[in-house]
């Protein structure tokens, strides 16, 4: 019940950083809380598709950093959690490249001690406009 | 306890008939499911966006049975449970419109009793081809 409790902390916390980055470029608070295999799966950008470690997480949310996101999450729709798995879903709303952007999103963490170990993110709007420009600014520098 | 166990067996029953209907194209079995006011939000096609009733949901489905869709869907990822609402986290696989076509997908259910009050569907890849192949199905008819 601690363990189950503590996950959602930790997610939320992990959450909230990410919410920072999106809203500053500046994600060095998320990547402080990952662990050196973390998993990740991206639904766009350069980085689409399933990586592993830290390190690729950072270049891949430096990627994010260069299209200047400056997006508000919304309070979370629904946390749901079971045992390490945290799923939040929520909607953002602001500009990336200085064009109107908008989602829903729902963002899946794996949690180990105080630690995210996976990261699963989907959207739930795909925009094609949105989803093309999103492949066009990431299509720039395809890192692996 | 009961109540919890019970929502993620209605989830499972409901994404297991999703996902007979995407092999067949047909969704009865999910559809008798749903409340009449079931509220749902899909990440493309012709009903991308959120929509309220079954009837709606019937005229969606019915779409996306125009597509011939003929997916597998794996076993799920993961299954994250809180009160009423079930996430499931899976891959598909197979045609849509006899085109190639896979995608991890995220499942957001809202159970009450024994039938499907909220659906969200989120998308983990969102390949540009794929999703301008989908939305030019789908803008044959936007019926909302």
């Amino acid at each position: 019940m601690d363990n189950k409790s503590n996950a959602r902390d930790i997610a939320m916390a992990a959450w909230q950083h990410l919410a920072h980055g999106h809203q500053s470029g500046d994600f060095t608070a998320y990547l402080a809380m990952l662990t050196e295999d973390y998993t990740f799966s991206m639904p766009t950008g350069a980085f689409r598709g399933t990586h592993v470690g830290r390190a690729q997480a950072a270049e891949c949310y430096a990627e994010i950093a260069k299209s200047k996101p400056n997006l508000m999450y919304a309070p979370p729709l629904r946390v749901t959690e079971m045992g390490d798995t945290v799923v939040i879903e929520f909607e953002d709303e602001g500009t990336i490249t200085d064009r109107p952007y908008r989602n829903r999103i729902a963002n899946s963490f794996d949690v180990r001690g105080s630690h995210i170990a996976g990261f699963r993110e989907y959207f739930g709007d795909t925009d094609p406009n949105v989803i093309i420009a999103l492949s066009d600014g990431a299509s720039a520098s395809p890192k692996t």
